[in-house]
C-alpha cells in the first residue's frame, strides 16, 4: 500500500478567533472588477492570485475555513501577487492582511503546503477552467490554490466586515450553486490526502 | 515561483492500437453490480479498486484514454485489488489485463505515478463521494486513482467489445450527466501538474 499524505487537522475549538478593521472589497460590482482587471492586465500582464485552503476539523470531519462577504458569497483568504513577487511569500502577505493580528507577535507563522489545483481565466470574464483552453494564448488570470498546514493553536483577526466560517467538505461537495466552481470542487482535490483528526 | 510538477504529453499519433479478445463485463445489471459487491464483502471486506489516467495530447491539449462500453458508458482502465495486493502491483495488472498485448513482449512496462484522487463508497448504492463521510465506519469501496506515465512509444491491445477514446479535458469538464462525477472532475484533479506536451 502507498500511505496518503497525511495532513494533522486539529479541533476548530482550539483556534482563537477576534476582529480587527474592516477589510473592504475594492470593487461593488462585477462588472467594475473585471474593468479594473482588464486596467491592471495593460499595465501588468497576466494577473496570479494565490488563495490558501486552511483546515480544522469538527466531529471528525474535515472542514475549511471560508471569508463570508455578505449573507451568500464566501471565499478563500488570499488575493493578488505583486508583479514579480513570489507565491509563498504573497500567500503569506496576503493570509496575514486577511486574518493576521495587527501585533506580528500574534500572527500565525503560516505553513504554506502543497499546490492542490491551478484555475485559469482566459477573457475579461467570471468563468474560469482547470486548464488554460486550447488556442487561449494569452489568459487574463492564473489563480494558485495551496494547502496551508495549521499548528495546534492560533489567532485568527477576522476584518469586521467579514464573518469566518469553518465549512465541512460534505457541504462543499457537488454545491457549485452555493459555492461556485472553485470552491466546490476541493474536496475532489483534497481527496488524495489522509486527514488525522487530532483531538485535545 | 514553484514549478508545477511537469508530465510529459506525447501525441495520441505515436501510440499503435490494436485488438484483442473480448473482456466481457461481470455483471449484466447495475443490481447485478451490488449484489455481487455485497456478496465478495461478505468474504472479503472492503473492497479497493486502483483505476489508471493515461495521457496524450491532441491540438496541444491533454486528453484522458476512457475505455467505452456500447455507446455510452465510459470507464477508467482499472479493476478491483486482489486481498492484500500492493496497489501498484494490481493497478499494472489490471492495466495490462485492459489494453496489454497478449504476447508479454509488447506489454508497456507500466509507469504508475501520483495518486490523484480516491473516492469511498458508504453502502451497496451507486453513490460515491471523495471523502469518507462522516459516521460511517465500514465503507464498502475505496477507488484509488493514479497517473499512469506512458512512454513515448506504447501499443495498446484493446479488446474487442469495447472502444478505446481520447477525451479532451474540455469535453469530461463539467459533464457530470455524460461521465459521472469520478471521471468528470479528473480535469480539476489535474490541474496542478504542468502538462509538457511533445511533437513528433
Amino acid at each position: 500500500m502507498i500511505p496518503s499524505q497525511v495532513v494533522n487537522t486539529y479541533p476548530l475549538s482550539s483556534y482563537t478567533f477576534g476582529t480587527k478593521e474592516p477589510k473592504m472589497e475594492k470593487d461593488t460590482s462585477v462588472a467594475d472588477r473585471l474593468a479594473r482587471m482588464k486596467v491592471n492586465y495593460m499595465k501588468e500582464g497576466m494577473r496570479t492570485s494565490v488563495e490558501g485552503i486552511l483546515l480544522v476539523q469538527e466531529h471528525n470531519h474535515p472542514h475549511i475555513l471560508l471569508l463570508q462577504i455578505g449573507n451568500t458569497f464566501c471565499k478563500l483568504p488570499g488575493g493578488r501577487l505583486k508583479p514579480g513577487e513570489n507565491e509563498i511569500d504573497g500567500l503569506k502577505r496576503k493570509l496575514t492582511s486577511k486574518l493576521g493580528a495587527n501585533s506580528p507577535a500574534l500572527v500565525p507563522d503560516w505553513q504554506i503546503g502543497e499546490c492542490v489545483a491551478i484555475w485559469w481565466r482566459p477573457n475579461f470574464e467570471t468563468i474560469m477552467y482547470p486548464y488554460c483552453p486550447p488556442h487561449i494564448t494569452k489568459p487574463k488570470e492564473c489563480k494558485k490554490l495551496f494547502l496551508v498546514h495549521l499548528s495546534e493553536r492560533e489567532y485568527f483577526a477576522v476584518p469586521k466586515n467579514l464573518k469566518l466560517l469553518a465549512v465541512p467538505l460534505f457541504e462543499l461537495y457537488d454545491n457549485v450553486q452555493r459555492y461556485g466552481p472553485v470552491i466546490s470542487t476541493i474536496p475532489q482535490q483534497l481527496s488524495r490526502f489522509q486527514f488525522k483528526m487530532i483531538t485535545n
